[in-house]
């Protein structure tokens, strides 16, 4: 691995990046030819059903490709899908070398597409800036590998650690820059998920308003065990291209799940758990319905309730500069909460990053 | 102001660091004279009560200082303290350009330098860098004008907002740096306050424990508005350079009061103020006794008084990336808490420091 390979790999990366929103299930891809130290051709996998990267970047080629390196961020696919593999369209086209990524994570792959390169003669190699390929597709890695939606929790407090004051006014907690991006999480993920308390505190619609896009809106996702949503709520009478799911439990009366489905609501009736929805039979019905992410946007309850039952994957924590002290004013994460400071849920791979005046930190859950 | 400027400025600003701890209740200051493109001098006030940056620079110079330009990193004095007036050796000694960071606050010297030096002919650049020397000085710019203690609150807290677990264990939130930088902060600052409350609950010593370094303890400053500090309280029974106060009020009983005295620690009564020791007051005889610095390591309840008292300047928040959950679990900053969020206290200068794991998000209390 030389700084060329790292410079080159990080431009599929960007090219990778212009998919994002479009092309789930289906991982981000991007792909970059190089020639006599020169970039021939470039490509990206841009929505779901279309070409894959190497493919565009074969058909953007400005020269021939003969003899020349291929950069692509994800191991080239081996197997006939909804496009014939890839790894046999770079063979047939004279490739030299093929730098990659991340191998890919899918069984159906893995390790079959660097094989057909070897087999043909072509230099591979493997695993430059693998770290940020799997950031890239942190999702796709997650779904194709347990058929489980991947949980991104985002949480938003002051800097002495409220959500809302003492009076539960959240009015705002961050600043402009900091909501805009989770408008963009919204349109990235497919699905953003609340609890019914939520709903009858603050009404939200939970759609992506984004300006000058045409905003893709999340599956609706509201963790109700007894089903008391009013039928009044906006997510029950508004306008969007994405549906609303009640996920609840045979608690429900069936009178009101029935108007609920009159509604146009989904319901998803799972077992109860410690007297509430069961969070991770959700997740698995969610991802039965290819709901591949779920933003979760919770309460201190509910938030509590998904990171013991292990379904989060990641936490995007954001942190305004700001204090409105409070004994009783809310925390992100409720409940009744680990006895010992040594019990605490650790993160790994932690970034910080300005939003405006804000701080996001960011990191994955740690599993054991 | 130019990019040489700029860089003797740095060297002058790295030069006053060395004095932290040192000098108070004097300003840091840091000096540097150049000649020819040559650093020919260098000093600093290294402690309270010996010679001045500048003095120390033409001391060290290894160059005829003639002709030569002098950076520092506040306005030289014109006034005869505990050394003759520095704007005056300047001039003997034939400097002829005079950069400096800051103008000095002080009432007896503000602007009185640069006229010195001005009329003799000096050319004169002020307000470089002056950020970075006005945050070096803030302990000293906030003393000197005010004569009461510049208080920095330093929290510590989960990435969901908890101070503790709802058991009340603590130990420990942040990581080995974290704590480590709280010790030099210990080393830096004249005094240490917590409220009996964290006394009961933790017995800290609230000495500076740094390896390799003969530290200097704050003197301990426990607010306690009855006295009910055990008198097997660590504090009042431990081996150090500086005293305890017990700040408390007239609620407290004679005969406890005398048994503190016994063991050696000072009383302060002030007037009640909410029914609890009066901060203001407080900080106010802090700043009589000479005590230019405190360090607020307060509890939930005793950070939200001494934040609605307006006595605290600064916030260092550590943030550890873990997550422990809890509704019962306390916060950084408790009591009753503002109504409405945008009624919050707000910060201004702010900046986000790494510490091993842990973030520290830093800021000035914005007073109105």
């Amino acid at each position: 691995m030389n700084t060329l390979d790292i410079q080159y790999m990080k431009r599929a990366l960007e090219l990778a990046k212009k998919g994002i929103g479009f092309t789930s299930p289906n991982p981000l891809v991007g792909a970059v030819i190089v020639k006599d130290g020169e970039i021939i051709g470039e490509g990206y996998h841009q929505v779901y059903g279309g070409n894959h990267a190497e493919v565009n970047a074969f058909k953007n080629a400005k020269k021939d490709v003969q003899g020349a390196t291929m950069y692509v961020t994800l191991e080239p696919c081996s197997h006939y899908g909804k496009t014939p593999p890839c790894a046999k369209a770079i063979v047939e086209q004279g490739i030299k070398k093929v730098v990659i990524g991340l191998k890919d994570p899918n069984p159906l792959v893995s390790g079959r597409g660097i094989k057909i390169l070897q087999e043909a003669g072509i230099e591979v190699i493997a695993g430059v800036l693998e770290e940020e390929g799997r950031e890239l597709n942190e999702v796709f890695l997650k779904y194709i590998t347990t058929n489980i939606p991947f949980c991104l929790l985002k949480t938003a407090m002051t800097l002495d650690g409220k959500i809302a004051t003492y009076t539960g006014d959240s009015k705002w907690v961050t600043g402009d820059v900091s909501r805009k991006y989770v408008h963009e999480l919204r349109q990235r993920l497919s699905g953003i998920m609340v609890g019914v308390g939520t709903i009858i505190a603050d009404d939200p619609m939970l759609t992506t308003r984004l300006e000058g896009i045409n905003a893709r809106d999340p599956v609706r996702i509201i963790v109700d065990t007894l089903a008391k949503i009013p039928l009044e709520a906006k997510v029950l009478n508004l306008s969007s291209n994405a549906k609303t799911i009640i996920a609840t439990t045979e608690g429900a009366s069936e009178d009101k799940l029935k108007k609920l489905k009159e509604k146009g609501a989904e319901i998803i009736i799972t077992p109860i758990k410690n007297e509430k929805v069961d969070l991770g039979y959700l997740m698995r019905a969610l991802g039965e319905l290819k709901i591949d992410s779920v933003l979760l946007e919770g309460g201190s309850m509910l938030n509590y309730s998904a990171l013991e039952e292990g379904i989060v994957d990641k936490v995007h924590a954001f942190i305004a500069p700001k204090i409105i002290g409070g004994e009783n004013a809310k925390t992100p994460v409720g409940g009744e909460g680990r006895e010992l400071m040594k019990e605490a849920i650790t993160l790994n791979h932690i970034k910080v990053k300005n939003f405006g005046e804000d701080i996001m930190i960011e990191g994955y859950i740690n599993k054991f």
